[in-house]
């Protein structure tokens, strides 16, 4: 269900109720580390209008722990917004009264799409652990049925920040006639031996519940406890230590238990703060899709055989926008650069810019006029 | 049992053959957040040979993982050498020709001193979580007995890294007329937002271990998996960024199994090589005491009631001396030069001084030519 007419009637600059669409798609997707699905579904939103010669399509791609839901709200009552409608909406950067956005979930995910979680039509059960390797390439391969089935050749723009930007850099690699401009944000072209690092640590807590069961496990009982310590270490690399320091430094909560041991409770409102985020994130993310898309993030590695981007991207057209935030260790600013410089060493079309933060890698998620305006000259500019 | 007598038989430049010693103490410790052991233990060695006037003692601090056994070996058989034994020796920085040092295990500890997995004489089971909450000043108070009781009235020097830095500001702070000297390596006078919450991940990923058993264990059965975990997680920020994309970029194992599900064993070498330090952790490291370890880290900041370091340095007499390293993020420079800006504004001697290293924070553990000049110039100086 398209819920523009719901969208037209917001008058206050926003997307206003949105609703998702499924795409079900029944042609087999063969996925590029083996392993293929007879049929799937993709869960999707749109804003704004497609226009009539379909040309005015943006597609925004998730990070991680992101989803299909980018702008809007549910209902009146769910006052939860998407996870870029600071820049999605009318008037924003990405204009939904020129555009029509669409946010999709990636293929391998808990949150509409296919994933490990789903029912296996030949089994009856869930795939689990069955589920094929999901890369980057295979997310963007399903985006592209997507597109396809919305009757869109060519996409204006195709957009993300990390995990996300790498799926903006892969449709660039992959489908170099279907998307017009690229700009993908605090991401990298190949995953670094840091951020593996930390991603095996996040899976290990998860395997090594005992609740996770080998990938088998039920709504009422499963790995929250690994799922939630992945997260909480996770979410420290998504924050920059100067912007901890501002946020919590040393502050405590007053605690008043009389219990000697409170002290091993949290009381330092970071250790709260970590505590909430994996208690939120547990509720609605599925530990074998964090399986699975941190070892697609840890896969990723655009580099041809000869060991260099420059063979890869030889193949991009599309103009490439890479952004970097001055305080994000986990895809720092090198990493930005280092792909508009190998682009334009084969003379294409590329361009690196630095957006001053103190807010780590979430950065990209957060406001920032500066992104904005680097977005919207991009945006603007004659392809 | 002290073995002066095999160091001196060592012909090589190496402190050679070594033992721990024990020393009993009878007198009560009251912790300074609460708390009494009435008797306890203090695992230590020395390296050395204790002067007349006993004037030539230099005290070691470990770091949170580290022990008394500083330097040498226990056996001709057993080859693993001490953790600072390129700094502690005949002729090395820490010169055994010239000085009596001393190593001890930090009361809570887990190899030797009375820590959470002792025996309560009063009870005859272990603390456990009954344990008083520790503090680097409790710490540093039970150093100050073992001195007492070799019959050291003044230390040449005290020194450490990381936590073991903690401790020698805390003993510049407590006992300014034990101390002559004092060195802090890669440290802080105040633990910073991003190392307490990385701290609790590590804590919940214990305390969520079903085998924790609420800090209840015993050697056949306890919670080795969070404890890995823990550890696993910690090590990356012992390393930099650059360092392990040096050492282990995204080199691969060859991994023969034929299970498609393979890819979530560690397939990188940067996974292996952690699982391969969380599972050598867990053989000689107790859990409960990295949650008292780490807590007490948690819980140091040196600056005092009107929130300012020069507060508490104003009973400081020794000259201090501290080290940052270029790639340090857990400590980095700025904490390290931070302590000696607050010394020298009340006009106290200090210096800061910077190595260029790219091993992270784990750099004053290694081989330094710069940091052992630093030492050696330091201890040299007329006081």
């Amino acid at each position: 269900m398209n819920n523009s007419d719901y969208i037209d009637r917001d008058a206050e600059g926003e997307v206003g109720i949105v609703d998702y669409s499924d795409f079900s798609c029944s042609e087999p997707l063969d996925f590029a580390l083996g392993g293929r699905l007879e049929s799937f579904n993709i869960r999707y939103e749109t804003y704004g209008t497609l226009n009539a010669d379909k040309s005015n399509a943006i597609l925004v791609c998730h990070a991680l722990s992101g989803d299909h839901h980018c702008a809007g709200v549910y209902s009146i009552s769910d006052r939860k917004q998407g996870w870029w409608n600071n820049i999605i909406g009318p008037n924003k950067p990405l204009d939904t009264n020129k555009y029509f956005v669409i946010g999709s979930n990636c293929i391998g995910g808990c949150l509409g799409s296919t994933g490990p979680g789903s029912i296996n039509p030949a089994t009856g059960k869930p795939y689990n652990m069955t589920f094929p390797i999901v890369t980057i390439k295979d997310m963007v391969a399903a985006q592209k049925r997507l597109i396809d089935y919305l009757g869109i050749s060519r996409l204006k723009l195709v957009i993300g920040g990390s995990m996300g930007g790498m799926q903006a850099l892969e449709w660039a690699v992959d489908y170099p006639d279907s998307a017009e401009k690229i700009i993908a944000l605090a991401t990298t072209a190949y995953q670094n031996a840091q951020a593996i690092a930390f991603n095996e640590v996040g899976r290990s807590a998860i395997m090594r519940d005992p609740l996770w069961n080998g990938g088998s496990y039920t709504h009422s009982s499963f790995p929250a406890d690994g799922l939630s310590t992945a997260r909480m270490m996770a979410h420290i690399t998504y924050l920059s230590k100067v912007g901890l320091d501002a946020k919590f430094g040393r502050h405590k909560r007053n605690l008043q238990s009389g219990d000697p041991n409170s002290i091993f409770m949290p009381s330092f409102e970071i250790e709260n703060y970590l505590h909430h985020q994996g208690e939120s994130f547990v509720n609605r993310f599925d530990a074998n899709t964090y399986l699975y898309f941190t070892k697609a993030l840890d896969i990723f590695d655009l580099r041809g055989k000869n060991g260099t981007l420059e063979e890869t991207f030889a193949s991009v057209k599309a103009p490439v926008l890479t952004v970097g935030f001055t305080s994000d260790w986990l895809f720092p600013p090198s990493q930005n650069r280092e792909i508009v410089n190998a682009l334009i060493r084969i003379k294409k079309r590329a361009a690196y810019a630095e957006v001053e933060s103190q807010l780590g890698h979430d950065s990209f998620l957060t406001e920032s006029p500066r992104l904005y305006e680097l977005i919207r000259n991009f945006l603007d500019a004659n392809a």
